[in-house]
């Protein structure tokens, strides 16, 4: 046994994780084999219409995603689902994106999946595959280049919660709330809710939320630091340009620059702390010497 | 080198901690062999005998853990030592369990190890074998699939202040104290304390605490994120059912969907987070198409 | 493929970061090979002179690091780089040493990198082992057996804030401000801070600082857990008298005993908890039946 293999061996599978904050390559958490069948799923979810998912990409570099199924309170259907995967596609190609804003239609957040497809596949393989499905694309989106906001306005329930998790913010609208339902369903998370809620606001708190599945208002989100801010605007135009406002903050600045900023935080927080140092370093060789650096340099010789 | 067998031995290693979660096998740390002897410490421990451990387990699925050596302020003998592990063997069996609280006799929560029996294994290997063996045993307490709540009347001192953080939650009574005395004793925690504290309140905190060794009372600890709440009851039985009342929030409901919900938590504390992903994926099939889910699925069709 | 050796595999990766805890070797993150030349980058540093990295080692244990580059706000030059380095290597081999205070010279903490090295260098393949040398350096500062603050008077900004994060405490003076500045000059942190930052603030909150790129005050740093306390001078003596006296209270005690409560915080900090918890019975192992510890088994059998 030789440890230099060992090292190597390590240094290997650490590579993966890196390689996907690197390169944005959207690989996914779960592939085709392993129990997991993609077209299979992606069939039976084609089948459970309505909604859709609009994506509006803004010359400021931040984009707008609208859950828009407002009949059902923006329940995921089963082609919304399949529409979201397309998005976060795109945003991954989006070079100038620098933000991203996740907001329901119709003042409300989103209140989990679509009832009907839900019994459709309440007895089968197709539970497991339709999670896998949504694991890879809430994945793919919390490790977005972009620097992600989810606007709670109404409510965000069960798999609306969930899908909170995914963005690196939240912030909520007087009398809105977030809350993990999920018990009294007879559930549990399964799109990933609860390995990232024990990231945002540790395991004794996400515990409490998870196993009480009592409603979160805004002042305890604050309190609990699952959202970083308390809107004062109640109707849909105004909450999202608070939101804009709020975000431009974080995205001013050069496209390369924002991205480098959320590939670090994502190595950070991903990655034990050696091979965080290592993607850090990685990641300033991208930045180190080019344009936005070098005028820097200048601007700074100037006021000498 | 091949990347598919680095990724295959990536996933096999971590399946192992995923089983434990999953299966609640109570596999230990240490095993016979790597220089530890389970037989040989039993053995020594069995000589320093006082005290009790007691469960009872009660109806509502909440069982009650009592330490009972209230003239040694429930310092632990080795004979109590014995009966921890016998008693988290019981627990782990016990498929109707939701909830857990560990207090201790006498208005007090516990002192750590008792005297005499330190004394005698303070010169030798045994003392290692004395940490491997209550680590064995705490890191079965923190896995149960039940959530925990340490009830701290008194003082919770040492072993007794390292013990409450094998639970998912820490409630205090009025003039009740923590302490992490270690250092006062010229020692470090060794039964896992230190490892768990860090978890808790996170690095800063913990470093603070145990090189400090000052007591933490309940104001503290609860701006610490050490105890979730105060208490206002002093005496035992009103401090006891105050604690019932408030673990009872989170355990209302079917005891599997409980379970399954203090086992993505674990996982979420415990794996990275693609692990933690899988896992929460594969406890979300335990409950998924269930009787809870199907029983909620008819309820809701019926408010329709 | 053996489950065994896929978890001796496993066992032995983890070694490596355990021993560097342990023994304190001061093994680097990186090293010859790997893209990374030492002596090359070391070359060039030497060309970059200016400024000195003082050491006083005090009978208290405690051990005294100046910036010392007024004229430049503390700025790193090459040669300071290369005396941190050295003053690191004299501190892993203090074996009395219990504490140690980072402070900057002339009532300011430390502006980040010499502009002139770093124009010399933008160019190159030089950033990115300035980086690595970097990393290396604060990574043994961060592993030291000493219970670290930074005291933080005046300005500490972009490699600045960065060598904060490298320390266990940050103190701060009254008008005083921590600021990752890098969005600034069109960087992310390059010495490890973003890494670091993450786990002393959280992932949310290290991407707010960063993409925001705000200054951030004593009471905002104490809310965001970046700083543990607001000094209340703001002279140099005196402000360095105030964290002397804060610091002691974590060091009093036996130099053996601090170490080692140092060594299981790092430990429940950098690693899985399985593996935290048998550096931790290790650890504990060092000090059991000690001196220090037998002493007090004494004085408290006097006190029956």
């Amino acid at each position: 046994f030789f440890p230099e293999m060992a090292a190597s061996l390590w240094k290997n599978l650490l590579q993966t994780t890196k390689e996907r904050i690197l390169q944005q390559r959207g690989a996914s958490l779960y592939i085709d084999a392993h129990g997991y069948e993609e077209e299979l799923i992606k069939k039976k979810l084609q089948q459970f219409a309505g909604g859709s998912i609009n994506l509006s990409k803004e010359d400021s570099g931040i984009g707008i995603l609208t859950l828009n199924n407002p009949k059902l309170m923006n329940a995921f259907t089963g082609t919304m689902m399949l529409e979201l995967q397309e998005r976060v596609t795109e945003l991954e190609n989006w070079k100038d994106g620098k933000g991203l804003i996740i907001h329901g239609a119709g003042n409300t957040f989103c209140s989990g999946s679509d009832l009907n497809a839900v019994k459709a596949i309440s007895n089968s393989q197709d539970g497991m595959n339709m999670c896998m499905f949504m694991q890879n694309t809430l994945t793919r989106l919390m490790r977005l280049p972009l620097i992600s906001v989810a606007l709670v306005q109404g409510k965000a329930v069960g798999g609306g919660a969930e899908l909170t998790t995914a963005c690196d913010f939240r912030l909520m609208t007087p009398g809105s709330e977030i809350r993990f339902v999920h018990k009294h369903m007879g559930l549990v998370p399964g799109w990933g809710g609860a390995a990232r809620l024990v990231r945002i606001v540790g395991s004794g708190a996400a515990l409490r939320l998870l196993s009480g599945a009592a409603g979160v208002d805004p002042a305890r989100a604050l309190h609990l630091g699952l959202s970083e801010e308390m809107l004062s605007s109640s109707d849909e135009t105004g909450a999202l340009e608070e939101a804009r406002t709020w975000l431009s903050q974080y995205t001013e600045g050069p496209a390369n620059v924002i991205r480098a900023v959320k590939k670090v935080v994502t190595a950070g927080r991903e990655l034990p702390v050696e091979a965080a140092l290592r993607t850090e370093k990685d990641v300033f060789g991208t930045v180190w010497g080019g344009p936005a650096n070098l005028q820097a340099l200048v601007r700074r010789q100037r006021h000498k």
